[in-house]
Order: structure tokens, then C-alpha cells, then sequence
């Protein structure tokens, strides 16, 4: 049993890496640090773990654990990493944002690896110490979109449009999170500008070098809480059989994404660490659906995912698990 | 045309009376108060009117309007009150719950009546000059027992389960009214100890005035923005038809409230003023069910339909609304 | 007052449509047809209806009527007409597709007409007899490309998706509207090949006749009962600004088209006969989002409209709605 | 690993056993048995399984199973035993309710034991082969009554509102499980007359023979898919520390359980095998607050408990189940 901390306990990626490592046959949460609920019970505030556990919040920070979440918001992650010394063994899993790019890869002489575990095909994961997890959307865009940079085959503008729940907007209150508002109603925000562009981009740089067509992306708020559902297409001059193909091989060891040869539909994944792909074929189109969980696949599932690889467990150890479906 | 104003412009209740008073032939909207929306257009913050008025708020008053609406939290309804004057002659019809109980119907020489239309068979409210509108769950639940208590019929416990939307919490954000909680969640509140029993208690002894049976009233937040559902039930000597008789005798002449021979869903009174009720038989049971929007029959709605009394304007003028039904 | 008949009362459309005549001050209902309910009252059917109307339901067509609307599944409209017929004055406004196509429009000497108010600035619809009335999803995008097509402005490729709300898909029931499934649930369906496709390149064409680009449309289920919420890109060299003058310009004199300065969210405008429009602008695209609500501006209440412009009634007559908003 | 045969495949309840199953240590799905669905992958019909199993539903039956579960319409295990025979070994949980009552509990030799692990305190469900496992309301509601059952503590009327989700009404596709009515509605059915009243009835007799208060039982339909939240009260004279300490000792032992210090809200539970109880003492009404989600503690959830005490497994193998929570 490995030990683990937990940095920002109270948010939502906290809480659902919480209930996914209370049932992780490898690991001991040792210690969930939030200054704001120290003393509390976590299910106080993560109030479904009534029954299932009587650990508390603390703010007090064992420095060496075997691994630690950050669970902050973006930005923070660099902040509390200036602050706070960890032991050299201890391996270190960013939720957020700040060191996902290249540009911010290294931070204190720690070098942080893109935690994109279907990116790879080699043992890049497995042999980091320091992950940076990617974000919701990006990950739901990326796995619909490496099979074909990794095949040059990303040669024309990519149109994307997304919808995600609104646990993606986080715990804090806000006009658009508001129940009369939310309940039954549909938006878009940053439009073409969402923040997750940058990762996507250089991954898919990554697989296809020259790629330099437009990425637009339109993100949209659903009026449900979990989930992302990302329709892409794109120019593509194969057949829809050559599509899955390509598809198939490139997932052909992924636990965790599989290609579906019907239509998808959001529950499908909700509340599972899975993306479900399906392809479909219009005219020269390509059009990719991609769904995952966002706070799972798209967050604290893939950062356990990530862990597994880090220490060599299983990789689907304690992400075995039940859909809700309905 | 009559000059109209209104007080805490930007709340859910005055934002419904705005939808409304637009709409209705024989009122102008004179001013529309709001200190923290001073100068503002009225559609950026209620966003469904663009492009049916270009009001403003503003933070000035008109003290010589016909009929002034007070759409403020509860308790400051005085406080406004006592800072501000009027013309003899303007109406108030006050929406929060401050001069509802006998014991506060006396304020500044004004003397408020209790403005739920259907209490009365006589010109109680078209003689009044001030108005304390009921509050929402009073107002499903009172028009679901007035009927027994009219004929002394109230004998037993009167045992009530209520879900209310979530507009019944008002606009400010919290963290039971935050998308992520209330999307697909359900719970009670305030068990038993509702503020708005003392007026229903209020209103039975006045039309028997030796009831003294409990009230026991649970409330529950349902995840829907709008409406009522109230099921009541209490001891009922008579027969099916005998209960049926003495509600449609009460309410031959309410314009709003309607007898069911068939169960009712909360839609089918959403984005009205009715009020529908249905009775059935089990045992020596009588069980009621009474469907309101809670917005409307349950707040502004109802209060044009007071002001349509005190006025001598017809009594569904402005109120001749189409269901949202989906 | 004109007499109105109705024929296939039972579905979604022709609900809405009773719902808005009920209303109406210068028609009156003369029958609504339903051989499947015939002889039931309306409000079994259409149920919020209790206490509005005693109205029922016929088996018997009066042929005299000012204004027969027909509210029938897309291709039983000309089955219909093949088999009654009408007063050489009665005007037909078909809710369904089947007259709507260029080569459509002549069935058995009756021209009809498409019943897009905002396609023309002159008179064709006032003179018409016959009317088509438009698609839901035709009507929200047409809305939101006409200004351009009005100037040519239509070079490149149309990227639209679009949600929209299960009212879209009728009353039958069905795996994809079955609650458990819908409920927080998204998916798409017809991807590139919606029917509504036809209308809507025909009227561009009408007013740029050279335009030949693609129109990419990716329509999808929403969550929630009504609404269409259609985001649009395409390539504009203009600036924002030019935009929304050409947009403003367009719909100077359209009482239900209104330009939003503010991005847009679906419930703006649910129950309503509104149709809103916004304008961004991202490098060389300008990103156009456009709101109804299917049932009204997409169905019933544009087929109230032109049943107004044909009688020289005010154009919103019947349509001044209060919007549902929560 | 012991062999597990599934009757019923397809429905709701066979979904979720599925889900449960795939992911137990001691068990291997040895046959999923549907008429209408033989020969195809499980993921065509619970389409979330895709990836997680490549099984597929079968017409034959193997008779040598260790356990079997009936997940059939009500009425129709009589049917399907009467039809097909097993091997003497073989366990039977039947998720129906044709054998939960004391008069149907004998059937063709075998003897159901009620299988409401809670309501023992000795090994009457270890030892049985022939489990009839208790309806979704029974369950919740029992849990909520049989502390106060045990100590004799029913002495009078007990007042029953309950909500369920849409899945409680089974695959069938109808007109109350239709989106457009059931999102953001609310309703009652089968007032004081629910099936359930009957099992409900015969375990607190069990525990307190001489009960005969009525129980008055209002069903409510939410408009959400998984869950019920029931509040019940009824005459108490003791203090509220005295009702948590005996349901406290009551349910000193159970694993799923709890009795929580706050009020309870539905989304607690969902997705998991947890029954919540909150207490709440007004004047001389205890009220009690029972949460389970209908297809887990209300069934499939239930029906592996059972599974696991028959065959000596850790009561809780397979049913650490993350919640969804949002």
C-alpha cells in the first residue's frame, strides 16, 4: 500500500479522486489537506462518503508520501509548489493547468510529463515522476484526434463543438452554475479561445509536426453535470473503413477507449474513466464523437490511470467502475 | 392607463410582474426601482425581454403612481416603508410577507388586507387600499382546504407534502440552489416549521373559526425552476362526490381555480395563474392535490389579479397566459 | 372574428396553436379534427387546457372556414387535401414539409407560398392563400443567415450545430424521448443530411442566387423539452460592426427578430415567438447564434404570424407572450 | 468463481446486475438469458458495457448454474419456474415480487426467504437457496420502520411520501416516462394502495406482532431517473437521542446502512448500495428520512448482498460503488 496526499480536498476533482482511491486496492490516502475544512470529516463536505469513510480534512502536510494529488484551482499548483518541500521519491500529479505546455514544463527543477497516457507509445509515463493531467475538453478533442496526426493525416482546419456539464465550471457559485439558470438551457463561452487549445495543439504537434491547419472550437454549457460530448470533423480522403482502421490500430492496447461502430450518446460513459470514439463518413468528412466523463477521464480518473502507470500497478486498478447509465 | 410602480426591480417576483404588466391593456409601468440596477435597461438583467421594452431600472421614486408593487425580501417591506411616502392615493400591494398575519396588518395608518381572492365572497379586496399577497405554499395550500374549513369539514390533523421549484428560493445564489446539487437531487427543508403556516392557520380560522387541529407540513425542494405540487389529505366523513360538490360550489365563481376529475402534474399549471385541485376518496381519507406556479398564482400573478380587483379592471386581464405545458 | 379550423388537434403543434388562438382576439375556434379523440374534450388532451376551454374534439370538417391549419406528420398534409376540400376562401396554413419545396409549392391548384415572414420586405405573404409554413430548425438558421445572403456576404462554407429540444420529435414515443435515456443526455443525429437542409439553401439562394458553398449542419438532442439553440460559422471580412448593422438593417422592421449585444442562452426565449440573434466576431469568422423556441417561432406561433399578415391583423396579435424564462 | 445465470437480460434490473457482476471477484457471468435480444452483444442493449464486456445474451439456458437471478416482470418468475427446472444446487434470487409475500413464499417445493438482509439478526438468508428479493419502496421504507418495529415502538398511524425516478417504471416506453412530461414535472400514483404496502406490512409484524396502526403510503413520480427519497413520521414519544440510538444500535452491523446527523438529500445514494437515515424530532412526531437508489438496495444492489451472504462472499464484494454525486 502506497501512501497518498491530497492538496485542495474540498473541490470536486478531490472528491472524486477520494472516492476512487477509498476502493483502490494499492493505495492509503494518508492525509486530504484543506485549510478551509481542517478538522472537518470529509464526508461533511463530500457528503455521499457518509458510511464509507471517517477520515478527516487536515492542514497538515506529510512530505513523504509516495504520491500527491494537487487538486487547485489553475494557477495555484506553482504557488503551493514555491511553499511547500516534498520528499525526492515522492511523485507528484498536477490537476490543474500551469504546467501542461511545454513552456512551463519544468518548475523547480521538477519535469513535469503531459499525462496523456494514450498519447504514448512508449514508456514516457511509466518512467516520469512528475505528471501534469490533462484538462476535460482537451482530452475528450485529443483522443478524437491523434489517430490521425499520428498517421499525417490531419490536413485541413478541424471544426469542434462540445458541450460539458457543469461540474466542469467548478464548485464555486456562479450565474451560469445558478439551478433556475442551468435547468434546462444550452450556451456557448470562449468561443474559438478556450484555454485547453494550447495542450491540444502541441500534442497533436507532437504526432504530426507540420500540422498548422485552424483548430476551431466552440465549447458549450449543457444542463446536465456530467460529462463532455465533442463533435469534430475534418477533411479526410479514406474511406469510413480505412477511419476505423486507423482508429483501431492506434487504440489497439488502450484500456480505457474504444471505438464504437453506433452512434454515441453522453451516458454511455457517464461516471466511468472511458472515451467512447465513433467515426462516420460524409462527402470528404470525417466526423469524430468523442464522450467522457470529464471529471473522470477527463480528471481525477486519469489521474489515478496515471498513477497505476507511475508505480506500475494495473493500469485500470480501482477504475473499474460502474456506469451510472440513467 | 394606469401608472404603476415597482419596488426591487430585479428579484424573480418583480421580474414576473414586468413580463406581465407589459402585457396588460389598462396598466403603463412608470418606474421600475432597483438601487443596484440604477440606469440599466431592465432586459440586460431580465435577459428573456430584449426586444419588448427598453425600460430601465432607476433609483428614482414616483410617489404619486395609482399602484406600487413591493417586491423585496421579507422584512423590508417596512423598512421601505417607513422611509418613503406615497400619495394618498396610491394602492400598495406588498409581495413579501410582511403584513400577512392579523398582528401586522397596521403599519403607518395603513391597514393591509390579506389578498388571496378566493378567501373572500364579498368585495373585501376590491375596497381595499393595501395588499399582503400570500406566499406561494400558502396560497396552493390554502385553496386546497378553504372549501372543508368554509363548511366545518376540517375535523383532524391535515397532513401535507409539498415540492416547490427553485425559483422559490429567490435569486440569490446558494449552495442548494448551485446546478450541480439540485440537477436531479430532492430533499425537505424547514420540516413542519414553515413560515407560511401562520397564515394558513390564519386564513381556516377565519372561515372556522373553532379549528384547531394540527398542520403538519413538509416541504420539499424538487429539481424544476417553477411550480407547486401539493398533496394533503385528512379526515373526510363524506363521499367522493360530496367533496367534489363542495369545492366546485366554492369555487363556481374563481376565474383560476379549477376542479380535476383527473390527477394532476405540476405542468400543467406552469407559467399560469390557475390553480388546479383534485380530490380523492380512500378509506375515511380525503385526499387533495392543489398545482400552482409559484411565481405566479404564488406571487406576481396573483398580484395583478389583486390589482385587477382593486382597479375594477377584469379579473384575468393580463392573465390570460399560455402554459408552457413542456 | 374568423373561423378557424384545425386538423390532427392532438399532437404538439396543434396544442400550441389552441393554446395561442384560446387567446386571440380576432378568430374563434370553429372545430379542432381528431378522429383518434373525437368527442373528448380538448384539456384531456392537452391537459394544462382544464378550466380554459370546454372545447372538443371532432370528426366532422367544417369547409367554410376562414383558416384551415394543418397539423399533421410531414406527408399526410396532401394525403389530406387529396381527400377534402375546402371553401374557394379558406386560406391553408400547413404546419408540415409538404408544400415547402420550390417543387411543392402547386398541388392541386392551390400555390403555395413559404411562410417565412422575414424572407420578404414586401407583400407575398399577405397576398397568398396557401401557406407553407417553415421547419423549426430551417427557421432558426434561416434567421440567422438571410442578412447575409440579403448582400451577398455567403462565400464559404456554413458550420452550423444545433440543439434542440425533444418536442422535435413529436409526441410519439420513443427510445431517444424516453426519459431515463433523454434525461442529462446528449447525442446527434442525422449528421449533414437534415431534411430542413432543402428550405434553407432554397431561400438563401432566393436572395443570393449564386450562392453554391456547403452547409454543414450537425443537429442534436438536447436535454430539455423545447428550444433550438444554432450556433453558425462562416468567413467574413468584415468587421463586427458591419455585421451587426447589416443584421440590424435587415431586421429594422421584424417585430420578433431582435439583435442581442450580449452572447445568448436558450431560455431567453422558450415560450415565446421570439427569434434572437448574436453576432461575434474571431479572425476572418463571424460566429452567428440564433434561439427559438421550436414550438412557436418554429411551428405554431410563426403559423399564427402569417395567419395575421393574411387577415391584416396586427402581426403580433396573439403572440405577445410571457416568456417562461425559468 | 462461481457460475451466475441472468433471466430477463435486458431490462433495467439485469443492467445493473451486469454492471455489478463484471466487476466481482467470486463470480463469472456464465449466461444472460433474452428471448428478444439472443445472439447479441450485451452492448447493443446496456450500450455503456461496450468495452467492458464482449458477452452476449443467449436463448439456452444452463440448468447447472451456482445462482440465479430472475429479473422478469412482476408475475412472471411463477411463469419461467414453472417452465424450466435447475439443478438441486442452484440458488435462486428472484427480483420480482411474485414470492415475497408469506402465502406465495412455497413454490414448487422451493421456500423464498424475503431477502432483506436488515431485517435479521441471525443467518435465516445464509442459509436459504431461494431468496425473494424486496421491492425498491419496500426496501427504503422498511429501513426506515423496522428499529422502531424491533422495539415495539409503531403505536400508531405512520405517514408515508415517497419520490422515485423514472427507471422505477421499467424499460416500457409510456406516456408518464416520456421526456416531455416527466422533465420538470411531478406527480402522485397509486395514492395509499402501492403494491409494496404488502411486504412492507409483513416485516413489521414480524418484528412487532401486534402492529395494526394504518400505514398511509403517496408514491410520487420525479422527474429524475435513479433514486427514491421517502419521509415518513409517526407518534414518538422518546427524545431524538433516544430514536438515533435505537436505530443506531439497530444498525450497528449493517454494512450499507448509516444512520447520518444531517438532513438527507436523494443524490447522497445514487449510484451506489447505500440505504441513508436521518431522524428529526417535531414536538411528538418522529421523522424518519430513508435514501436508496432504486435499482441498487432497491434491487440489483440488494439481490448481489444476497448473493454475497448465500455463498459466504464478503457482504460488500462488488457493491464498493463510487457514487455518481452530481
Amino acid at each position: 500500500m502506497i501512501q497518498v496526499g491530497i492538496i485542495g480536498g474540498a473541490g470536486y476533482t478531490a472528491g472524486e479522486l477520494i472516492r476512487l482511491l477509498l476502493h483502490h486496492s494499492k493505495v492509503e490516502i494518508n492525509f486530504i489537506y484543506s485549510t478551509s475544512n481542517a478538522g472537518n470529516k470529509v464526508y461533511k463536505v463530500h457528503q455521499d462518503l457518509i458510511g464509507s469513510t471517517e477520515l478527516g480534512f487536515t492542514n497538515t502536510i506529510n512530505s513523504e508520501v509516495a504520491v500527491l494529488f494537487l487538486c487547485l484551482g489553475h494557477g495555484n499548483s506553482k504557488k503551493f509548489l514555491e511553499m511547500h518541500s516534498f520528499s525526492t521519491h515522492t511523485k507528484i500529479i498536477d490537476l490543474g493547468n500551469d504546467f501542461r505546455l511545454e513552456k512551463n514544463h519544468i518548475f523547480k527543477n521538477k519535469s513535469f510529463v503531459y499525462g496523456l497516457p494514450e498519447l504514448y507509445n512508449d514508456t514516457t509515463i511509466q518512467e516520469a515522476q512528475f505528471i501534469a493531467n490533462p484538462g476535460c475538453f482537451a482530452t475528450a478533442i485529443q483522443l478524437a484526434l491523434l489517430p490521425l496526426a499520428k498517421n499525417n493525416l490531419l490536413q485541413n482546419d478541424v471544426h469542434i463543438n462540445s458541450v460539458t456539464g457543469a461540474t466542469g465550471a467548478g464548485t464555486s457559485l456562479s450565474s451560469t452554475t445558478h439551478f433556475t439558470w442551468r435547468d434546462n438551457n444550452f450556451s456557448y463561452y470562449k468561443p474559438f479561445v478556450h484555454q485547453h487549445l494550447g495542450e491540444i495543439q502541441q500534442s497533436l504537434t507532437i504526432l504530426q509536426p507540420h500540422f498548422n491547419a485552424d483548430i476551431l472550437f466552440l465549447p458549450n454549457r449543457g444542463n446536465f453535470s456530467r460529462g463532455i460530448f465533442a463533435s469534430l470533423y475534418t477533411h479526410f480522403e479514406g474511406s469510413i473503413e480505412e477511419a476505423k482502421n486507423t482508429y483501431k490500430e492506434y487504440y489497439k492496447d488502450a484500456l480505457f477507449t474504444t471505438i464504437s461502430d453506433t452512434p454515441l450518446h453522453l451516458k454511455q460513459v457517464v461516471n466511468t474513466n472511458k472515451c467512447l470514439i465513433h467515426l462516420h463518413k460524409y462527402q470528404n468528412k470525417l466526423l469524430i464523437t468523442s464522450c467522457i466523463d470529464n471529471l473522470l477521464k477527463g480528471a481525477s480518473g486519469q489521474a489515478v490511470q496515471n498513477m497505476n502507470l507511475l508505480f506500475g500497478f494495473s493500469e485500470d486498478e480501482g477504475l473499474q467502475l460502474k456506469a451510472t447509465y440513467f
